[in-house]
């Protein structure tokens, strides 16, 4: 028997007893993770810095590193991921719907687990935690597929889940952490149908696109954002410096902050000035069209298709001055990703032309689209952010991990 | 540019008008298809003949040459279908949640239409002018590619369709028959990521299975059912009959009819000669297990893994007697395909554990699988039953083809 199948039949014989299992007793679980991770912290640590030593001899980034490195405050910060999920309301066993049809029959639409989730990540360690708590919390069993360069601390963490699991009594496979890293297995992984229900890949866009393109087992795409703030010609110019600055500016790294700048060109003259001018607390490069580059001058480079369609993840920006908001829908509908995109506007026309017109998964009237994020919707931890269109869109939380099932209750109808 | 990709940038182009239709073109368009159809019945049946004397030809089968067939009922039955779409309650628009955040921020989550869909199907023709009214009710472009028997069927059926769709104003392109029924054509159409944003297949287990394995668009499974009854200890005997029965015979070729019976071993003596004398009625061949054979004689086969596993879609049925409640949820878990399954009890305790514990789309106590049905339901038409987790689980209506999006609304929040 395959390695990965293995996994799947470890998984498919856990999935029983999660799915049914009570939200006192996936709590208890939680807690007891939270617990064992903190317990555990200096076993954590050494294994740590096993994948440090060997990132540090293949030359990774400082900031690479950075990002792989676990110490005393980042163990505390996993565990108290963790305790938020436990004060999370359990998505299972809820009523989404039900009705009485003519012939008698009771129906009822109620939320139930998903099944087998399979994680494929790269190399933050902390996902290992984030994902597994999560999807115990909804009910599921999760494989994790973490990066090569954080496997010891992948397979430590996983350790020390399974064996908290196991602690209250419940089966320690609904957490596998997958130990060999080798592409064959993760190619294995992603056609394991029948044994995992849905894979959510969570990296960057080559490994996203690694997984759609290979993955017979259903994908939810999370991620890639090619973000916009639109300035309309009525826009309320220092709430539009603020909003374009944040969304460029706070966070540039993550997918819910901006790539592009549209300017409506009545308020062109005056607005770009204000911005570049905040821009430079940032010293954000800036390419422009010629519009934008006769107004700010020859600091800045031309802005063609191949910088409007970039996704920077840096602080750079790429500004355009438009006609109009037909423009702007049209140039939004031609390089968004469809994450998150805003209109700075003062008239209810063009906020509810921009709402109905641009096909995205949150769409912006006078907000950043920094704000496109589980916590800061209300759902509490997010499993990432869905870009595509079927089943879940926008934030993921716990409800996004879960199905449906319908109840039906007669007494002896026939067809 | 390739035919498929020509198709996909139709199919682009015409999306953005038709998810901002509103109900009332939507329905005036629907109105006119419906209309076309009763007054291009001449032509639909020449083409039909077409493919009808190919069909000859090519020695198929009557009943496969009946299914192909179409007549003036047929066509004033699909006629009346796209009426009763008319009738239905537009999804998009629709509000499905919404709260405000503690910064002020206005969160509300819309139905939105899902954009271009594939749908890839068998002989009926009937399913080109079903799944296009469904579509383009909800907001849809649809890319239809039937099998090479109805081409002829199919092509002008399409064409009908796109006159009506121009005639109110609306584009041709929201629907597009796929001319060119090759397999390389029907591949490339499974890998039109970022023009497709969903395929589901409608036909036999060979074609689904064909498509999840080569699909890198998301695909929606639908139709697979190894469905059971469970007569329980407890069970009203006469019910079960009456259930079991309508369950297997009312309709034994479609995918909520059952398979398999389970029956509990304390009602088995008095329970099996009853539903074996009701299945002369329709000569039922009975697969059973030792103790079926040892009850009802020696004219039973003996049932094992292959019959437990197979969807007969036939007059046939696989029995076994179980110990116990939970032999019966372990049997289903091992071969149902999770469409629907059946418990017959008056006990509370069996039917609440048989409806948490069973792991599937319906789920019934004490009625026939055979509801399992988007018209049954309430719903109205049907795009198909979902088989797997993702995005639909059970029949799909128009909310089935339907995505979601969020509109936000503040007054300069940023983080």
């Amino acid at each position: 028997m395959s390695y990965t199948l293995e996994l799947g039949k470890n998984a498919k014989a856990a999935e029983a007893l999660i799915a049914s299992a009570g939200t006192r007793e996936k709590n208890n679980a939680l807690a007891a993770i939270s617990k064992a991770l903190l317990a555990n912290q200096d076993r954590i640590i050494a294994e740590n810095a096993k994948d440090l030593e060997a990132a540090k001899a293949n030359g990774m980034s400082e900031a690479k590193q950075d990002r792989l490195r676990l110490d005393a405050d980042r163990i505390a910060g996993m565990a108290k991921g963790v305790d938020e999920i436990i004060m999370l309301g359990d998505p299972i066993g809820e009523v989404i719907d039900g009705f009485t049809r003519p012939n008698g029959l009771r129906i009822i639409k109620t939320r139930t687990s998903l099944g087998v989730i399979g994680i494929i990540y790269e190399s933050r360690p902390n996902v290992t935690v984030d994902a597994a708590a999560l999807c115990l919390k909804a009910g599921n069993v999760v494989i994790l597929k973490g990066g090569k360069e954080a496997i010891h601390s992948n397979v430590c963490l996983g350790a020390i889940m399974r064996e908290a699991v196991a602690s209250v009594g419940l089966p320690a496979d609904v957490i596998q952490v997958v130990e060999d890293t080798s592409r064959e297995t993760t190619k294995e992984l992603m056609r394991l149908n029948g044994y995992v229900d849905v894979i959510i890949p969570r990296g960057s866009a080559g490994l996203i696109q690694a997984v759609v393109q290979n993955s017979t087992v259903p994908v939810i795409e999370t991620g890639a954002g090619n973000c916009h703030v639109y300035v309309d010609a009525s826009a309320d110019l220092d709430m539009a410096v603020e909003i374009t600055d944040n969304a460029k500016t706070q966070r540039p790294s993550v997918c819910n902050a901006i790539e592009s700048l549209l300017v409506h060109k009545d308020c062109a003259e005056k607005f770009l000035p204000m911005i570049a001018e905040r821009f430079k607390k940032h010293d954000v490069k800036i390419y422009g069209c010629d519009k934008t580059i006769a107004i700010l001058g020859s600091g800045i480079e031309k802005a063609g298709e191949t910088e409007y369609a970039t996704e920077f993840n840096d602080y750079i920006i790429a500004i355009k001055v438009v006609e109009s908001l037909d423009e702007a829908i049209a140039h939004i509908r031609k390089y968004s990703t469809r994450h998150s995109e805003c209109i700075v506007t003062s008239s209810l026309e063009s906020a509810e032309r921009f709402q109905r017109e641009v096909d995205a998964a949150a769409v912006y009237v006078n907000a950043s689209t920094r704000f496109t994020d589980g916590g800061e919707f209300g759902f509490g931890a997010e499993i990432g952010i869905s870009t595509q269109k079927l089943h879940a869109r926008g934030p993921m939380g716990l409800r996004e991990l879960t199905t449906v099932k319908y109840l039906i209750n007669g007494n002896g109808q026939i067809r």
